[in-house]
């Protein structure tokens, strides 16, 4: 709650029109808790705070900031104020920051940096962002195999100022050919005369630059490490990928799928963004959702409506069966996909896997459908048709469930196999495919029963 | 995939029941690979799998299994092996396999420890799991602000096998309060006589042991960094959280709340587990979204039959006014346990948010009731009250809109201010309760208008 608190009293401050006051009270705060302060401010407060701030904090807070945030913090600064944000920084966050930048900006921006700068970023900036290459940094402490520990650790004397954190050094051949590591507390613990080469450890896991980030955070899970190098095809040491990155990478990700979970694509501050924004964002998968289901609404209309005016309660057990369809598939979904990543199934165990998720939605359907057609019964006591309303309630579960397991198992497995992920198979879209499947069976059967 | 790989070739192995060669096969994996290759297996390739590894290998993976594949192979384990098992473990793991033992066997193991071991792993199960106590490990290096850099590095030399990864030394008084970091970067190229409370840096984060694993991966996030000194409310160093056991955190959260989310608590194995169990664990929250959609139906049944019986392709629009109501709930929902994680809202802007959210809701119901409105007019030219189940369309879906988007950004304010995880409030509930109340209130609103 001390983010809310600062932002009162920045936001009082500045409506007394003391910036002074402002800029000592920020200049004790951790560039982390006044990126959160910025995103809480309206825009023009916003800018009041960022003119009392100097380059060092802005280049270790602007990253932390939402994109759209970003973008316009960014157009408002003049290029040699960027330029210097982005020598504060380490190669890989100035590609990031550099990255975001109209084509013509990164180009003058680029034009002040030294040429060693330019090369570490025109080197990063070649690869995807979110891989392996567009997370990790090019500084980090190289030393060949035949050197001494007293070489590696005037190695890191020189360069103490350019690599921040160190927490092992890569031992190479002369051809740059990774051939283990030294951490520093064995470094620390050695005679000064000691070839690194002879203290050396095996590299556990590395990878190469095209390697998707959520891959790179699995490893990172299993192998329970804070840095992993990054070498080409050949084995040559290019980079390494720091914890503190990757879990940005995990909250971004995990954030990012709830986003898109809902149809939207980019968090956007709900007061202080124009509404016409706003609503501009959410509607386009409003209405794609909405065809969906009017699609429903077209096919009751040119072929169950004669069932429906017959036993107008036909309808009163709809949303239950649609619902029930629907979870039975979500949660199907759900393992399935869990056991894809994880992989706990082998391909040549998927029918296995399919006929097991039927057989389940086939029980799950029985009992639901019983529960169902029970309360069904109670309810319509009077309905002459009641049986046959019960009757036609209780397939109509067994039956949409069974679809709707069929689809949320077979479902992420296709999506696996075309190599998209599978984790956007559940969803909004699997709800709305299993509302039309669930409606539809069930007013079909219903008008076979009745 | 070459977790699968290794999984057939050892299935293979097994079956031709070549033990050897699967002991040769595993002596290069990565305990992590063979973890993953452990859940994989059927229970009884399983457990002859098991009898070729030995006790530190076991330590490594054991903690990476689901807890139910956890449970089964202690319970096959004599106490002996599982007190060497938790010998060869750091105390925050020690501590989280013995929690997991049933308490005369806890007690046994308990009895087979060091003195000392029995010691930390006593204080650290004092922590709730879920937090910084919880997550936290005693070993580190901790030393006295007037000790030496000499000194220092002595004493990691003589702690060098208990404490694995050292990252910075913490620097205390003589009541072990915490007054400062040194990286080993700093302590490799500082002069040997310099006094540690000389170079040591402030300590720009810490946190109690009660603070919550969420907050503790937060605050990982904003600082960048890959170790956290907990301390007492007093100030006394109690040990440390790292950037590793972070990154495990916050996975397990996600991959919780995704299975949270379809209401089930953890992960089984879909082929091997029996079917009775899995179906046991799925039902109870099918059943109870279904109690909650079947009371539609007993609303429909009691109050609006008379309506639908009237105009029966009411019903036909009932799936696209309850999709699109739950999904603008879920939007709204989404955006304000977003705005209450990053803090980007005070509590003196709630009401701002609410009517913000009332808003939107109410031009997002405009634009999706129009366009239902106009295809409904489409889909029933020649019905003769087709305008007026047109403008009942609209009103109902403007009206659900509305309420959804309010019950939307109340419901997770609510839980917030409860101080529960406003994440809670997402979900399936959610979608139940907009179904009820959107299902309601289109009936309710077409029975004016007939």
């Amino acid at each position: 709650m001390a983010a809310l608190e600062l932002a009162e009293q920045i936001t009082k401050r500045i409506e007394e029109g003391n910036i002074e006051e402002v800029k000592k009270v920020l200049s004790s705060v951790h560039p982390s808790e006044i990126a959160a302060l910025l995103q809480s401010l309206h825009p023009e407060e916003r800018n009041k705070v960022l003119n009392t701030l100097d380059t060092e904090t802005i280049s270790k807070l602007i990253l932390e900031l939402e994109k759209e945030q970003r973008r316009e913090i960014l157009a408002a600064l003049d290029h040699e104020k960027i330029a210097k944000i982005v020598e504060e920084m380490d190669s890989d966050d100035a590609t990031d920051l550099i990255s975001e930048l109209p084509e013509d900006i990164a180009r003058i921006v680029l034009g002040k940096l030294t040429p060693e700068e330019v090369k570490d970023v025109e080197t990063l900036l070649k690869y995807p962002e979110d891989t392996a290459g567009g997370i990790m940094q090019t500084e980090l402490v190289q030393v060949t195999y035949d050197s001494t520990v007293r070489d590696a650790i005037n190695w890191i004397r020189l360069i103490a100022d350019e690599v921040e954190d160190i927490y092992e050094i890569y031992v190479t051949d002369e051809n740059d050919r990774l051939l283990g590591t030294v951490s520093l507390k064995k470094l620390i613990l050695a005679n000064p005369m000691t070839k690194v080469g002879d203290i050396m450890e095996p590299v556990s896991v590395t990878v190469t630059p095209n390697v998707d980030q959520e891959e790179v955070a699995n490893i990172f899970k299993k192998y329970d490490i804070v840095s992993l190098p990054v070498v080409s095809e050949d084995g040559r040491l290019l980079g390494r990928i720091t914890a503190d990155d990757v879990i940005d990478v995990i909250t971004e990700e995990a954030s990012e799928d709830m986003y898109l979970f809902a149809g939207m694509q980019e968090y956007l501050h709900p007061i202080y963004t124009p509404i016409i924004t706003k609503v501009k964002r959410r509607t386009p998968w409003l209405l794609l959702t909405l065809l969906g289901e009017l699609f429903i609404a077209f096919v009751i209309v040119h072929a169950f409506k004669k069932t429906l005016e017959e036993v107008v309660i036909l309808a009163a057990f709809m949303p239950a069966i649609m619902a029930t369809g629907g979870n039975v598939g979500l949660q199907t979904t759900t393992i399935v996909v869990r056991s894809l990543g994880m992989q706990t199934i082998r391909t040549s165990q998927f029918m296995q896997l399919i006929i097991a998720e039927i057989k389940e939605g086939f029980i799950l359907g029985i009992i639901c459908g019983l529960v169902a057609a029970v309360i069904a019964t109670l309810i319509n006591m009077n309905e002459p048709s009641v049986i046959r309303l019960s009757i036609a309630i209780f397939v109509a579960m067994v039956s949409a469930t069974i679809a709707t397991s069929f689809i949320g198992v077979v479902e992420p497995i296709v999506l696996h196999k075309l190599n998209f992920d599978p984790a956007a198979a559940s969803g909004p879209f699997l709800t709305m495919f299993n509302d039309i499947f669930g409606s539809i069976v069930y007013l079909f059967i219903a008008m076979l029963i009745f």
